[in-house]
Formats: structure tokens, sequence, C-alpha cells
């Protein structure tokens, strides 16, 4: 069987086309006493219904559904669950299953790890981002206080199902974004790795093939996640591109045309290799060779020196960083050599912002 | 130094009057960036202005007050405290130190435990209900939904702080609602413990005798918690009492006339013992013995007949019950030798609250 077969990183992922299988597996195994599907509107009418019909569990699911989209990343979102699950009658014995993207993932598992507790969860991301990103690390919360993740645990899905079946509904756009973070563990990994993701069309992928590249992907994050639960060592790695990815967001975010964190992370990772090749000799042609795949891909998020006093508020205000002092950031001495918390002056981060819109050709 | 000489039972518990002491060597070995402290208005009056002298680290704190009271255990107090964090600047580096009863306890490590996913918090529990109970074993949470601590998780602070200092100002009610829980450990503990117990009056206590109660029961706790984090195999056993105390709990509530949790152990355990006594042989004379104690300082809590429909269905609505079938209860064999997970029927906890009002003198 498929499932079986794909079942080789370790207990929690399952690598499989057949989801409707998978879950009725996870869920024979794990005899709830009821089952409770979180999904958004989008999931709810695109792929929900198919599941219903090929799953029995799904089938005879409870549903909680919820609006989509960033801005619902909640704490009104997240009561909606905790209040629907109470009601049902969903005890320590039942099981969560999160259907959805990284928006869903993320909430349904803060949801289910802090409801009486915590109960189990299974995660089954919808989106190329959420599969290579959302559903490995433990990563859970909601976005508070005008904060991204400002409130959440660290906490593992039973089982997170990993498919590209539901890619099929996916734009470009959506497919570039999860991209991105399958270059930066390419990045993380290997020349090799690299060279095979930056030679292939995301955009034209061919399912059973993805499949494969997301396993090898997500077995990078793996890896790095791996004897670092909490987030403080080697597993800020998985950190790279992001500090200038998530002031880029911020910055999006102030203008009121928000930039998608997949996109914010092919731009951030093109600063991000600058200063890797400024303070450890990343080497320019590679450096160039990515900002071309860039600029041709995903095109530029425009800034100006006039951007970077409110950039540069935002990187030291992220979560892993101190309000005062150097920033910190995850660079690149080679492919493969990722170099944590390294001391980055804002004089720095300023060259690198310079040389950023001239590869990217922006005025 | 007496907190040194305290520091027995492991390294996350420290026994000591000397409180403030205390506080500055564990926010000196931590080196936060900063130091904030939880607290109800009672705590802040009572209890937070000689800290504030006395310790270096609380007189720089930043101070979160809340509300007093379990009504005010909910997700608008957990959000308070979470905005005040994030608007002072607090960090993954900083410390919350929860100064109050459980209410404060609990709900200050529910919010240190999912801000920004995590960050380090101690327990300095004021009542001796929180230092009993609440400040061991991990439990966090808020009320919700109408339902006790419908949401929450496991999380261990750096360090609990346990002084008898505090109890100057509690009254006889709150001294004897802590006991409740100290009585219980003894139950689980032996027949020695029990006796000493029994023959003891709380209400005249000498704070460093009590100290030394205290560090020999909470070493019951956690005993039990320690292997069993999350809450499935023999950490019931401190469920001892609970599943009738809860329902004792919740009639109260519905009665408009709330019952503190240390009473309605108290009261609960009477059931237990009765129940312990028709199922497993406990000692007829020693049942006779609590009720006789129960009723001398605690009195009683009134149910009639009319109450039992109500009381099963509060029980079957139990965090540790499923909604059909028997109760799962924590019963005793004999002091020291707790049995978990013995089914109840509905008839069997009928006949134990009749016995319970019989041994009360409850028409």
């Amino acid at each position: 069987m498929e499932a079986e077969k794909n079942q080789d990183i370790n207990e929690k992922l399952l690598f499989t086309n057949h989801v409707a299988q998978a879950i009725d597996e996870i869920t024979l195994s794990l005899k709830p006493n009821g089952v409770f599907v979180v999904v958004d509107v989008n999931t709810a009418s695109f792929v929900l219904p198919r599941l219903q019909e090929e799953s029995q569990a799904i089938g005879s699911a409870k549903i909680i559904m919820l609006k989509a989209g960033e801005m619902h990343k909640n704490l009104d979102s997240l009561s909606q669950i905790w209040k629907q699950l109470g009601d049902a009658g969903a005890t320590r014995s039942s099981l969560v299953i999160n259907l959805g993207g990284g928006v869903i993932t993320d909430m349904g598992a803060f949801a289910a790890s802090t409801f009486k507790r915590g109960i189990p969860f299974t995660n089954v991301p919808t989106t190329l981002l959420g599969a290579v990103d959302a559903s490995v690390g433990g990563k859970t919360g909601i976005n508070f206080n005008s904060l991204k993740n400002e409130v959440g645990m660290f906490s593992n899905a039973e089982l997170s199902i990993i498919s590209t079946t539901f890619f099929r509904t996916l734009t470009s756009q959506e497919l570039l974004a999860g991209y991105a973070e399958m270059i930066k563990h390419a990045f993380l990994s290997s020349a090799e790795e690299t060279n095979r993701l930056l030679a292939y069309d995301i955009t034209q992928y061919d399912p059973e093939k993805l499949l494969d590249m997301l396993r090898e992907s997500v077995q990078v994050k793996v890896r790095f996640v791996n004897d670092d639960f909490t987030d403080r060592g080697m597993r800020r790695a998985l950190n790279f591109g992001h500090t200038i990815a998530h002031a880029f967001e911020a910055l999006a975010m102030k203008r009121r045309s928000p930039l998608s964190h997949g996109y914010a992370v092919a731009f951030g990772m093109v600063a991000a290799l600058v200063l890797s090749h400024l303070k450890f000799g990343f080497p320019s042609d590679e450096l160039h060779r990515y900002a071309g795949y860039v600029k041709r891909y995903y095109g530029a998020f425009d800034i100006s020196c006039n951007d970077y006093k409110d950039l540069l508020e935002f990187m030291h205000h992220d979560k892993k960083n101190t309000v005062t002092g150097d920033l910190s950031c995850t660079l690149l001495k080679a492919y493969g050599d990722p170099q944590i918390n390294v001391p980055v002056t804002s004089a720095e981060m300023q060259t690198a912002l310079d040389l950023y819109r001239d590869l990217l050709s922006l005025a």
C-alpha cells in the first residue's frame, strides 16, 4: 500500500497521495470517541466534500468551520474552536483533524493542544507551504496584539499527512509561496539539492515527483527540529531569510497590501545571501543566480531607502531578536553550512538591503 | 542559608520562609531581560508591597494586576496578561512571576507558557491550597464555556517557591480549604501520615511546623506526578474525592452559592471513602473517624436525593470521565493503596451519596 511505503521519515509524518485511506487508518488506530474536522470556508468547499465521500472518519465527523485568511488567525477563531469542541462533547479521547493551510493547522493544533489541557490531533495540510513548513516542527499558535504568532505553543501532531493531491486547486502564486520554503531547505542541505530545485518549474509540477521532492525537503526540516524542539539552538538554521522576510511582511501590512509569507521568504533570502557573501564569502555567482531566479518567478518586493528605518525596527521586534544591540541572523557559509546567531549591525543590514534592491533592479 | 537547606525534593520546588531572598536568587540565576509579576488586587494589597521592599527583582518588576476570584479566571484576564506582556516588551528571555492563589498561578502560568510559544515563569503561591496543590504538577489553564479548566496545558515552572509566610492573612476557611488537599495526600501516603494530619488543628498552625508538613505533603504529589506528566495513569490517584467534589462545586454554582474547591474535596472524600468501603472493604471505623472530622471542621454540603440526577450528570461530564457508561473513580483499598479507574455504577454512586448524607447528618 502506498501509505505504508512512504512512511519513512518518522512515525509522525506520512507522505501519501491516498489521503482518505491514511485518515481512516490513523483514526482506526487511535480509536477516538469522536472526530472533529477543523476547516476554513475554502477547504470546506474545495477539499472537504470529496474527503467526506472517500473517508469514513471524515464522513461521520463533526465539522468546525472558520473564516478563511491570516486575519482570522486570531483569538476569536480560537475561541470558536474551543467552544464548538466543548459543545459537541469532545473529550481527551477525541481526535481533531486540521484540514487546511498553515492558518488552519497552526490554529487548530493550538486549539486541540489546549482544549482540556490537550487532546490528540492530526494535520492534513492542503497547501504546499503548509505541507513543507507548518505541518512539521510543532509550532502552533495565533496572531495577537497585531503580532504574528504572538501566542501559541510547541505541540506535535499524532500524525501529519502530507500529500500533493490538494495542490490542483492552488494558484501559481500559492505554489511559488510554498516552493520558497523548499528552496530554503535546499540551501540548508546541499548544492546538489539547490541545483535540482532551481532547475524545476513548480508551476508545472508532477504530483508524484513533487511528493518525492517534498519528502526530501521535509526531511531537512525534521533533521534541524529534532533535538531542538523549543527553538533555541540549531533549529534557528530554519530561520534563514526569515528576519528580513518578517520585516517585509510587517512593512507590507503597514502599507495595507499584505505580502504572502512564502514570497517574503523568497525575497528575504536574497538579502540573507548578500549578508552571507559579505560576512562569510558565500559565492557571488550563486547569489546572482538565485537573485535571477527570484526576479523571474517572484518579481520583487519594492522598498526604498526611506523604508530602512521601519524595516530595522521590525527586525528588532522579531521573536528571535532583542530590542537593543545587533540583530541575530542565520547566514550561509556555503550550501549546507548554516551559521546561526550571527550578529549583524544595522549598517550591515542596510548594505544588504541596498544590494537586494540592486540585484532585483529596484530603484 | 534557609533556602538552600530546604531545597530537597527536586530543583523545581523550594520550601522556604525567606521568599524575597529566594526570588532574587532565582532571578539572578536566570538573568532575565525583564521581570513581570502577575497578581490580583488582593495579593497586590496584602502581599506585594512588602515583597517590593524586600526583593530587588520584585521591586523593579512590571506589575500585571488582575481582578480577583475564580470568575475572573477567564479568557479576558488571560488576554490582558498576554497584552501587557507584549506591550511592555517581554521576550523569551523575560521572567514571569505568578504571585497569588491557584487562580493566579494557573492563569499566569498558562499565559507565560503560551506567550511567544512559551517564556519562563516562577510560581509563588500565597494560599495553602495553592501551595499544596496548584504549584506542583504543571497544570495550567482557565475556565471557559462555563467549565473549570476547560482550556489550558501542562507546563512546569522554572521554580515554585513554597512558603507559609503569606498564610497570616488567610481566614480559617481558606486554611481548611488547603488542608483538605493535604489530607488527601496523607490518605494516599500512609495511616501514620493520616493520623498526624487528623490530629493537627490547621487553624492554629505554626509557620515552621506547617512548612515541614507541606514539604511532606507535596512530596506525595510529586511522587504521583513524576513519570505521568500528562495525567493518564497513576497520577489519577490524586483525583481521589475529586469526581464527587467537582460535581458538588458544579451544583453549588448552579445554586448560585459557590463552594470552595478545598471544601468540596473534603466533602467529596467522605463519599469516596464510602465507595472504598463498599467496593474494597476500606475500614468502616476509619470512614467514621474522617466523617466526624469533616463534620467538626468543615460542616457539610447540603444535598438531598432530588439533587442526585444533577450530580450524576455533572460527574459524567467531568474531564476524566466519559459521557456514557460507568463512572471512573479513584478509591482506596487502604491508606497508601489507591486504586485508579475503578468503574462505579450510578446505583453505587447513589448509595454513596445516601451514606454521605447519613454520615454528615443531612436529612
